[in-house]
C-alpha cells in the first residue's frame, strides 16, 4: 500500500519553529521511526511551502492513501481544497496542535470536508494515527 | 491504565440510527473487540442521553484517560465543557462522522478546546485511534 | 393508530405559567377532551423537564406518529433534534404561541427540519390540529 | 362566517411546478373539496402573482378570517406585511412545504408576526387545518 | 412649479390603518389643505400599492420636484430605488412615523441615498415640510 | 428555436437612464440588430416594471430558451426566483453592468442559481452572448 | 415659545469645514436670518465640541422645544442619547447632509429614537424646517 | 423569609475545580457561615448538574426569594430561563467570576433578564451580597 | 478606608430622569444614608457628565477602592476603560437597572473587564452592595 | 489581436476532475477547436497551479485582451486581484460552472471587479463567449 | 515648520500606566529629547483627556503638520475624526503599542483614514518616526 | 547590522502599477538611495510574487532585522504569517498606501500581530522609517 505524506508550509521548520507549541523534533527525524512502525506501508514524504507544488503533487500521485497536513493553507486555500477533492483515494488530515484550542481562523478547514477524517492535537503521533486509520479503512473496503 | 469511554446522547442508537451516516454496528457489539485489541487497558464504558449524568460521571471518574463522544452536547453544552475542563487526566474527543463535512452547527465544539486532541470521521475505529493516542501520550509523559 | 404526545420543559406549568402568554388551562385538563375528539387514536402523553428523558422516550416509542412540543429545547438542543431525526414515523411540531411574534432566539427550531411540519400560535388547539395532520398524512400514505 | 383564502405568487402553478416539492394537485382542483369539508364557511379564493393586487384585496376584504399563503412575498415584502397588520380579523399563515427544512431565506416570515399562527409543511391539507384553526378561534372569542 | 407627491403601499389606508401609529386623517382629506397652503405649487398626487405602477409613473413624470413616501417599498425595493435614481429633479423622501424609533428593518432606506433629503416622524405635516424644502431648494439653485 | 427575452424594471429607460453607467442606446433600438444577427432564432421581447407581469409571463411562455435581465428584482425577489425555478427550458441571466464592480446588494442574485449561467458586464452585447450560449447549449443536448 | 438650538462637534467650523459637503455659510451668519423668519419664537443657540457641555445644557434647559444636531455624537454617544431621553419637550434632530447617502457609521443615530422626528439633507434650511415642525407640533397638541 | 439558593452544574466541584479561577473553598463549607450571617433567613440549598432537576425544583419552590447561579446553563438554556420567568418572587443571579472578563460565550445570560439583578465577580461573597439584595428588596416592597 | 464613588453622565438627574426606570430618589439624597450605614468608610462622591473629568479624576484618586457607575460611557468609552485599567485598587461597577433586561447596546461594558465585579439591577441599593463587596475584598486580602 | 487565456489551479485536471461537475473534455483538447473558431485571434494559452506564476505572467503579457479563469484563486487571492488591476487591456473572467449555484465561498470574486465582465456557467463554451466579448469590446472602442 | 503633537486620553499617565505595555518613560520626559533631535521643527505639545478640548485645539491650530495619538478616542470618536478631516495640513497617526496585536476594538481607527499614514508599535520612538515622515512629506510637496 | 527587505506580490511593478495610487518610482531605483542613507546597515533586498518563495526565504534568513511588505498576502496568508511568527529578530511591516483609507479587506493584516510594529501610508519613505525603527529598536535592546 503506497501512502503519500504531504506536509505544507512551515512544517520543514518543525523542531525549530515555536517549540513550545510544536515540539522539538523535526519531521525528518521522525520519518524513519514512522516507517519502521508501519513496515507494510511504502511511505512517500513531501513537504513544500509552495501551494502550487502541493497541488501539482496531488494531481500526479498514484498513492492508495494520503496523509495531509496543509499547515496554514488548510484555512485559506480553495485551490488546494479543490485539488484534494479531485483525489479518489482516502485522505486523512492531520494537525500537530489541537486546532479547536487555537485562534478563530484555524477553526475553519477548507480541505477537511473532502477528507475521510481529521486528527488534530497529537503532535507527530497524529501521523501514526492517520496511518492506522488509512490501513483500517482499506481493510474495511 | 484505566480508561473511561463516555458516550453522549443518541449513541445508544448506533447501528439503528441513520445507518447510512453512522453505520450498522452498535457500540455494545464493538466494545469487546476494542477491549481485546487493547489488553493492557481497563476500559469502563458509559453512555447516557442525560447531560447531568455525563457531568456527574466526569466529576467522579478516577480514570487515567478519557475518550469522550458527547454527541449533540459537543456543540451546545457549556456545562459539559466546564466539567471536561475540571479533569486533570488527558481526554480525547471522538466523533463517528467527519464533523467538517456536516452542518455548520457541528463545526463548533465547546468541549474540544479542553481536550488533548480530536479524532473525527473514522466511525467506530476512531475509538481505537483515541486509545492509541492516550497510550502514546502516557508513554511520552 | 398510536400517537405519542411529548411535551418538553415548563409545559407542566401550563395554566399557571405566564397566563397572559400561555393561557389558563393545563394540559392535563385538556387531554381528556382531546382524546374524546379523536376516538380512533390511542394517545400516550408524556411530559418532562429533562432533555435526557425526552430523548430516551423517543428512542423507545413504538408510536405511529408523534406530536412534539419541545419547549425551550426546540431552540437549543442538537441532541434532541438528533433523536427526532432517528424516528421513522411522521412527527408534527407544535408551539402554543406564535414563535414568529416572539424573541429572536425562538425563531430558530433545531427539531423542526426533521418533522413533517410545524403548527405554531394556536394554543392548546394546536395539538388537535396536529392530530388532524397526522391522521390525514397516514391516510395519504 | 366569511373566509378569504389568499394565495400569492406561483401558487397558480401548483400541480405543475416542481411536483416533487409541491405535489401534483392544483389548488383549483382542491378548492371544491375544501368547501365541501367546511360547509358552514363561505370561502372566497383569490390568487395573484402581483404584490399590489394582494395588498389591494386585503384592504377591501370584509372577511371574518383570512388564510394567507403569500409564497415568496412572505420572506421579502414589508409592504404586504403592513397590509396584513392593518386587518382586524384573525389571519392564519399557511405554507405547503416545511419552511424550516428549506433554504435560509425561507426561515424569515415578515407576515407571520401579524398572524394568529402559522401552519407549515402539510401540503394542501394545511389549508384545511387553517380553517379548523379559524373556526375554533372564532368559537373561543 | 410642478410637484409630484407619490405615495406607496398602504398609504391609501391612512386614517383607517393602525391609527395609534399613523393618525386618524386620510391623505385625501389632507391634500386640499396642503394645496391651499402652497398656492404657488401645482400638486399632482398619486398613490399605488403596485411597485410597478410607482416605477412607471416616476419614468414618465415631468415634475420639477418629487415628494415620495414609498411605504414598505422604501426598505426592500432595489427596482424602485433605481427608478428614483433615474430622475433629474430634486426628490424629498417623507415618512409619517419616525423610522429611527421603529423596527430594525425600517432603518434601511434604499431610496433615500438618491434623494435630496429625508423627513421622518412628523405625520402628514412632513409633506408640508417637504414642499418647503423643495421650494427652498429651487430658489437656491 | 423560440427565445423569450425578458427585461425587468427600468430597462425601458435604457439610453435615457444614467447613460454613464448603462450607455446611450435603448433596447428597442438594439433588438432589430440582434434579430438580424441570429436569423435562426424567433425572438419574443417583453419588458415590464411589474414583478407580477414578469412572473405571469414566465408561467405561460412556450419558449425553448429564456434570456432574463430582471434588473433590481434580481437581488430581492424570491417570488420571481421561484417562477424562474419552475421553467424547464434553459435560462441565461444577463446584466448590462459588471455586478461584481457595483454595490454590495447587487452581488446577490436570487434568480441566478436557477439559470444555466450568468453573463454580466458587457452592456447590450451581453444579450448576444446569451443567445450564443443558448444556441450552443441546445446543440450540445 | 422658547426654542433651544443645540449644535454639536465641528458645527462651529461650518463654512470653513469641507465646504463641498457642508456649504460655505457659517451658522452664526445664518442665525439672525432664521430668527427673522420665525419672529414668534425665542431662539437660544448653543454650540459645543464637548459632549459633557451638551448633556449639561440639556439637563438645565427650560425650552419648549429643542432642535439638535449632535454631529458625530449622533452616531456614538449613549450618554447624550440618555440626556435627550430625559427631556419632556418635543425634540427635532437635524443633519446638514443626507445621512443615508454617507458612510455606514452615519446611518445609525442613537439620539433619533428619542426625538419627534429627523430632518436630514437640506443644509442650513433643515433648521428652518425643524422650527416649522416644532411650531406645528405645538399647535396640534 | 424563605430563600432558595440554587446552584447549577459543576458548582459541586467548587474548591476542587480550577482553584485559580474559582477559589479553594467548597459551597458546603461556606453555607453554614452564610446561614450564621443571615440568621433571619431560612436558607434552602440545592445543587444539581441536571438541567431538568433545576427546572423541576424551581416549579415547586415556595421560597420568598431565589439566589441562582446556573453555571454553564446560564448561557445556553432557554428552558431554564423559561422556568425562571415563571417565578413570582424576586430572583438574584450570582456568578463567582466576573463574566465580563471571561470568554465571549459567558457574556450572554438567558436567565438574567428575568431576574431582579445580577452580581458577578465576587466569589462566594456574591451569595451574601445577593441575600442582602433580597432582604432589602423585600423591605422596600 | 477611602472609597471614591464616581458617577457618570445623567446620574445627576436621578429622581427626575425617567422615574419609572430609575426611581424617584436623587443620589444627593441617598449619599448621607449610605455614609451612615458604612461609618468606617470615608466616602468621596463625584459626578460628571464630562468623560474627560471622569478620566482626570481616576488618574489622581488616592482611594483604596472605587465604586463606578459610568452611565452611558460604560458601553462606548475605550478611553474611560483605559483609565479604569490604570488603577491599582479594587473597583466595583454598579448599574441601577438590570442591564441584561435592557437594549442590546447596554449588554456590552467596556469598563467591567477591568473591575473586580459588577452589580446591576438593584437601584441605589447597588451602591451599598458595592461597598459591602469592597470591604470584604479588603478583609480577604 | 493577441489574446492571453490564463487558467488557474486544477484546470489542468479538466476532463479528469469531478466530471459530473466540470465535464469530460480537457482544455488541451478544446484549445485547437477554439483557435479554429476564432481565426483572427492569436491565442496564447497558459495554465498554472502556482499563484506566483500567474501573477508573473500577467505582469509581462503584451496581449490586447485576457481571458482569465483563476479557479480557486478567484475567491481568495488579493495578490492576483492586484495583478489583474495592473493590466490596461480588457479582461474577461470565465468560470465553467455557475458560481451562483455553488458554495457560498465561490460567490465572492476578488478579481471580477477589475474585469470588463464575467461569464459563468457555460462550461468550455464560456471561453468562446469571452472571445466574442473581447472582439466586440475592441470593435466598440 | 510648526508641528503640533496632540496626545489624547491617558497619555498623561505614560510611565505610570501599565508599564509592561506602555513603558516606564513619561512623554514630558521624552519631549525635550525629541525637540533636540529635530532642531528645525517648532514643536507644540498638548495632551488632554477631554475629547472636546482635542477638537477645539485642532480647529484653531496653525501648524504645518500634526502628529496625533488620540488614545482610546481613535477607535470610537466620529466627532474627533470629523475634526481631523477638517485639517488641511498633513497628519500622522501614532500609537505606542502595535494595535494589530491587541484587542479587536483597537483594530478600527476612525481617525486614520483622514491621515497621511499611521505608525504603530514603536513606543515613544514612533513620534520621532512621525516627525521624520512629516519632514519628508513637506520636502516632497 | 544585516537587514532583509522583503517585498511581496506586485511590488516589482512599482512605478508602473496604478501610479496614482503607488507613485512613479520603482523600488530598484529607490534601493541605492536607501542604502546610501543608511550606510551602517547591510541591506539584502528580495521581491517575489510567489508566497512559497517568501516563506522559504524567511526560513533561511540570518538577518538581524526584517522589513516586510507582503502586498496582497498581508491580508490572506496564514502560511506567511506563520513564517513571520517563526523569526526571532525584530520585523517591521510597511505598506506604501494608508491601508486604513482603502478597501475593507486591506484593514486586516495576518502578519502584523507578529511584527514589532507597522508603518503604513508614507510611500517608499516608509522603508526608510522602518530602518530607523529597526536601528532604534536594536540600540534599545
Amino acid at each position: 500500500m503506497d501512502i503519500l505524506i504531504l506536509n505544507g508550509p512551515n512544517l520543514n521548520q518543525l523542531g525549530r519553529r515555536q517549540p513550545d507549541l510544536y515540539g522539538t523534533r523535526s519531521f525528518d527525524d521522525f520519518l524513519p521511526e514512522l516507517a519502521e512502525r508501519f513496515p507494510d506501508l511504502r511511505l512517500e514524504y513531501r513537504q513544500s511551502n509552495h501551494e502550487g507544488y502541493l497541488i501539482d503533487h496531488l494531481h500526479q500521485t498514484k498513492a492508495n492513501g494520503v496523509v495531509i497536513n496543509a499547515g496554514g493553507f488548510t484555512h485559506t486555500s480553495v485551490a488546494l481544497a479543490d485539488a484534494v477533492a479531485c483525489l479518489a483515494c482516502p485522505i486523512v488530515e492531520v494537525h500537530l496542535t489541537n486546532l479547536y484550542a487555537r485562534e478563530q481562523i484555524r477553526r475553519r478547514s477548507l480541505t477537511a470536508p473532502h477528507c475521510l477524517g481529521v486528527i488534530t492535537g497529537f503532535g507527530l503521533e497524529g501521523y501514526a494515527l492517520a496511518l492506522h486509520a488509512l490501513t483500517t479503512a482499506q481493510q474495511a473496503s
